[in-house]
């Protein structure tokens, strides 16, 4: 088996919420996000390496959540101005060679390990794997002068993560000089002239942004079972 | 004040949300989505038309619901074999000279009050109002070959209901001939050659589409203090 390594992004400061808190720390069922995103990957693979990118003023409490878990392969490291730097810093962690590389945002943490493992399969076959949901509504595409177009719903695809490579097709587009273009791991990919190939994500796979997304969260993991209280975590 | 009648599409056979009962007649809080749906409208405007827009199998059950709202101007009709023809058989039901009509999906029962009268207002106005919000995730428009393009999330737009109109704007453009084009309103119009302006919408104002959509509904409604669970609904 190919080796694994996943990237989770949780540099952000968490402003729109509205709080103090960066949203990767917030708490649902009383574990903080960070803990159910992590908990994803190590159910999916128990021998994945997890490289954990973190603000700096908050790192100790990154190293806090991952204490219980039983895993040797969990990693840390602060976060660059942006997303692309953030992740180049993970990704300079640890040897990438033969392995299959998730990058992931931190506050997605309703990922399920199947999701996760069907990313790593195609990614083996196939060399990319960016999990994508059909839109539900309706999507306009504005132009400069505020007149809006409507696009084919069929084709709209609203992208998730984990966007998923293979270590030798992710690593040298890292190696580009920043551009702003550089939203996601897919459009660095694409710049080096790479090709990224979607896979169906699901619909559940939220970000967690706003403060309504946190009781959504709640509500999935409730269904999911998964509302054990836990006290540990006192911050 | 110009005379205000909305339309509400409840034509819906809910096979998505793999229950029999159709989506619009689910309860949240004990009472059907759709009477949650009419409420905001009726707390929008007191002396608003509605016009309720139901399958022919359930004409009954959409009376049961208003009969509990003290409004003399509730009307019901039934729905036609796609959307244009649902909206189309609504229109006609009354006269709609000089007002504001509003086309509004059953089952977006999140919709907020202020929403609705901030869409009446800019009708009134400028002609249209179609709420829309930016996109949280990043979205990419797939090629027919299978091959995807990033599309700039800074302009793109998630539509939303309800898509509201001055009627000497709207009522015209339903008299054409259907086209599988018309997948709302705006498309309507704009094929009449009617400018269509957009109106920053509500991120809690989904479609409720899958059984996931119901807990959030639950949740979002809850937040708002609206958790009286009436009896009255014995369907």
């Amino acid at each position: 088996m190919t080796k694994k390594i996943a990237v989770i992004v949780a540099g952000g400061s968490g402003q729109r919420m509205g709080v103090s808190t960066p949203k990767q720390f917030l708490k649902i069922h009383g574990k903080p996000l960070l803990w159910h995103t992590i908990k994803a990957f190590l159910d999916a693979f128990e021998d994945i390496h997890l490289i954990i990118v973190l603000p700096e003023t908050h790192l100790e409490t990154g190293k806090d959540i991952t204490k219980y878990f039983s895993s040797p392969n969990i990693h840390f490291t602060t976060g660059g101005i942006t997303r692309f730097h953030s992740v180049k810093n993970g990704l300079l962690l640890l040897d990438t060679t033969n392995s299959i590389v998730f990058v992931h945002d931190g506050v997605r943490c309703m990922v399920s390990p199947d999701l996760i493992k069907r990313c790593y399969n195609q990614a083996v076959e196939q060399g990319s794997a960016i999990p994508a949901v059909a839109a539900t509504d309706s999507i306009r595409i504005v132009s400069d002068n505020g007149v809006s177009e409507v696009a084919d719903r069929t084709l709209v695809k609203i992208i998730q993560t984990p966007q998923t490579f293979r270590a030798d097709i992710l690593l040298p587009a890292f190696e580009q000089e920043y551009n702003e273009a550089f939203t996601d791991e897919a459009t660095v990919v694409e710049a080096y002239g790479g090709k990224v190939l979607l896979i169906e994500g699901e619909y559940n796979n939220l970000k967690i942004t706003r403060p309504i997304d946190l009781l959504i969260a709640e509500k999935i993991l409730e269904e999911r079972g998964d509302t054990r209280k836990d006290s540990y975590f006192t911050f």
